[in-house]
């Protein structure tokens, strides 16, 4: 279907990313029933601008590069209140999630991502109690705070309803983490939802965020991050998706500069592979707030290997080698990095 | 031009692989007069396997994917006695050669692979005097082995002329290395060349391949790792390019195994982001003949981060940090490297 599907869509432009406020034209029900598959030729953009058979990446945030991945069935496409949303089955890399054309999770690489923005944070810290999640709606953030059995509560603040639905339908082995009791989902704006929040609440909160055009924009400014810093207790520690040194060095340090502004304790950037994403790899803010130091670089809480729930497999990635090693930096980044904002 | 090519050569199959033995078709000053453009068709296979104006890299040993880069020009193609030759002007990543339709440096991220297959070996070691280079016909590993004062002599056997011939001509910043009076260029077979050597030559052979099929297949077999181990010197070490953990495992299993009988002193696994190579990364083995104990995870000969000649640039890349973090790897290939072999 996935051939044909994109034969036919040859002549669709390019995708163009949706702003926020645009309407939602279909639900999940709806795309489920009319959509899944390839009767639209308008709800499909991405397929159709590479080869046939093909999703390519293209992107104004890594322009002149693409991504392409061989498509073997399309298992989902719809268009929620903030995004397009796509599920395809690949040839090589399992099953893939993609949102306004850009690839969210593969099931052959989610465990680097996953595995390193959750326990990053969360192994540089004593007793980790109470963690939030901000996006992260597939919940394999969930699935990865779940494995630290100090943890008892775990919100998590999803702007996209359609995303955790999608995700409970053909992702089980990541929207597992929504199994774990501790869990709290909270349809809604992370940033309103943080606004609210009592000051000193939590000792961890992870910023799973897509890329900063569209819904997470605000996720990348600063008043964002001064709503984190009074959430935080006094050393509590924040995990931000900080896009990639080798394409985004600009967003970089902006948000490195706006950090050492508003965390007082330590600004740390970390990064890891991930073959689906562009340019290989992505990025991470480590930053606490003031009061009991905290030294990412050495981690003080190490991960119990045994899984706490027999539906969860054992770690794929991260180990405390890996989590000391992903704070050093290429010199042409480390430059900039440790300089910026001192 | 690019673009007119491109689609003037849709039809074209997608990219196979020429063995080794094939006729050449064309000389390089040939190629240069007249395939220097989309005269022919056949002579450029892979710019027409994806959308117009794109390059794509699509080969078996990467199944179900492909990395694309927007052509702003081809600068040259032809054919040599052992691969097809490409280079181009991307939109974004500068430069690109390609050798039978798979990337080997771009200008924008050859400092990651240049230094580390490098300075990995070399900083590990005190005082290298006699280096050898197998392959690295494009000069960007002899750029960095003339970082090193130490070193008297810079041996380097590449079996394709037209490598060098063409880095000279379009990557003057790469195959500046062949300017330093030390190197002393062989072409030829490194196979054959190594056979020659006198035992114990070399403080350090590094071995800057393509991949396994094609020209470089030999150079990932074990009769070509003992040539190795007998041309260097007790205590010696060796660097290889040795493909990636998310797409190679098979291969790198198989590496290690063979690495593990022949080198008796240490035998480790490192890696580097390259976001222009498949998956986004590439790894080394690193490792160390019975002598005098080499200790590649902690580095005794840190490099003066002093430019040795006026032409060269400052290192980009590497630095003692990211040394040691090269060796830290996943979980999922940990446990794989480390007990293989074993």
């Amino acid at each position: 279907m996935a051939d044909e599907c994109a034969a036919f869509m040859k002549g669709t432009e390019l995708p163009v990313k949706r702003p926020r406020e645009e309407e939602a034209e279909t639900e999940m029900e709806a795309a489920n029933n009319s959509n899944n598959g390839c009767e639209k030729e308008e709800s499909s953009p991405y397929i159709s601008s590479v080869l046939p058979g093909w999703f390519s990446e293209i992107s104004p945030l890594w322009p002149g590069e693409a991504h392409s991945l061989k498509v073997e069935k399309i298992l989902f496409q719809g268009k929620s209140d903030y995004q397009n949303v796509l599920v395809f089955q690949s040839s090589t890399y399992g099953k893939v999630l993609v949102l306004d054309g850009v690839i969210q999770l593969t099931e052959r690489d989610e465990c680097a991502y996953q595995e390193m923005i959750t326990h990053l944070p969360l192994c540089s810290i004593p007793n980790p109690k109470k963690v939030l999640v901000i996006g992260g709606g597939d919940g394999g953030v969930l699935r990865e705070v779940s494995r630290h059995s100090s943890v008892e509560q775990i919100d998590i603040c999803e702007i996209d309803k359609m995303v955790v639905e999608v995700a409970k339908q053909f992702f089980p082995d990541v929207a597992v983490g929504y199994e774990d009791p501790r869990v709290n989902l909270h349809i809604g704006d992370g940033v309103a939802f943080l606004k609210n929040v009592p000051a000193g609440t939590y000792d961890a909160v992870i910023v799973d965020s897509s890329d900063p055009i569209g819904p997470a924009q605000e996720l990348f400014e600063k008043p964002f991050f001064e709503s984190i810093a009074k959430a935080l207790r006094p050393g509590g520690v924040v995990s931000t998706q900080a896009e990639s040194i080798w394409l985004h060095m600009h967003i970089i340090e902006e948000i490195v500069a706006n950090c050492r502004q508003i965390f007082k304790g330590s600004v740390n950037y970390a990064w890891t592979t991930v073959p689906t994403y562009p340019s290989g790899m992505i990025g991470f803010m480590l930053c606490s707030t003031e009061g009991p130091a905290v030294d990412f670089k050495n981690p003080i809480n190490p991960i119990d290997d045994e899984s706490p729930a027999k539906s969860i497999e054992p770690l794929k990635f991260y180990n405390s080698e890996i989590h000391q090693a992903s704070f050093c930096l290429p010199s042409f980044a480390k430059r900039v990095i440790e300089t910026k904002g001192k």
